[in-house]
């Protein structure tokens, strides 16, 4: 098996987290050496950005700031995590990588796709996932399931509309990219959602 | 008298925080409003990035990831202080502006200016000083002075042929620019590098 690079993708109370750990398992199972990261952060760096992202506090945050902080965490965590791990052989998943900064700053934001490509090529530019599964959950029932977890951070803090743009900008992506990203409804029982994430996992990989 | 945004240059050592003051004063007693702010920093998220980039521990921010950081904090201050005090018909002051990018991490770093150039063109556009006093001093020199103004932070940690390199960059600008950057001797005594930017300040404003 030749080493792999995964993204899943996904709004509030979609689910990402457990899923994490299922794809973490199938690649495992099959032999795979897996590295794990998660965005904003997953580098010491990263995760001083993510602070600075999630603080609530930060309500002055502008679209462009937000956008160029997310970008310098991704640059750092390609570079240090990412590539070296790819190179080394290893697979990795990512919990969010480029597609959300579509959805959220693109989507949520509203900032111009232009910049937002040309950041990708900067920053990303090659290094993009061979397969993103994006866990796809109507707004009203994923912000529900995301107040179970603890108090909202800043973004999580946003309005509904917000929310409904990210998820339209997300099913556009996937529109946009079918040889790549793959939608799953994630309103379904988490028994089920596991189940289409394993029979994805076993088609594309 | 009309508003202007004037940036003030140098390295390590070149003297910027005595001069910032006496431009503000110059500025003042003509009758203008000053707004003076620094990079990077110089807004509440601005100075959160700052303490990212400067801290010591952080020995592993990479290249790219420093320059995005730096336009995130650029954009933010723009946003926010920038473009509304030149709106509102205040002068700007700004220890530090997009040419401390070509310097240090173009120069210094050795980051491609093709990257520098659109992040500039993202971020910056038009929002350009009228002004640039760039404050040149020999390495050995800024750094002998700058090591009595306290412990140094992680820039200022760096070997002297990043300094070189850094000086090199601006005077290139400088060259490359001489309608708007001004350089003046920094190594001369305070008084005398006084009297030039105050002479700079009459001809050009």
């Amino acid at each position: 098996m030749s080493a792999v690079f995964v993204s899943l993708e996904g709004s509030e109370g979609a689910g990402k987290s457990s899923l994490m750990r299922v794809i973490r398992k199938w690649l495992e199972d099959r032999g795979d050496t897996v590295v794990s990261c998660r965005e904003p952060g997953g580098t010491p760096t990263g995760e001083a950005i993510r602070d600075i992202l999630l603080d609530c506090n930060r309500s002055g945050i502008l679209p462009l700031t937000e956008l160029l902080l997310i970008f310098a965490s991704r640059a750092q965590l390609l570079e240090q995590i990412i590539k070296p791990a790819l190179a080394g052989g290893n697979s990795v998943i990512c919990d969010r990588f480029v597609d959300a900064s579509f959805a959220y700053q693109g989507g949520g934001r509203q900032q111009p796709l232009e910049q937002i490509k040309q950041l990708q090529q900067l920053v990303v530019a090659e290094t993009m996932p061979k397969l993103t599964i994006l866990l796809d959950v109507p707004v009203a029932m994923g912000l529900l399931r995301a107040q179970k977890t603890g108090a909202p951070d800043r973004i999580e803090s946003e309005q509904r509309e917000f929310f409904e743009r990210v998820r339209k900008a997300y099913l556009r992506r996937a529109r946009q990219y079918p040889e790549r990203i793959v939608v799953v409804d994630a309103s379904a029982r988490q028994s089920a959602v596991r189940k289409q994430v394993l029979s994805i996992l076993e088609q594309r990989l």
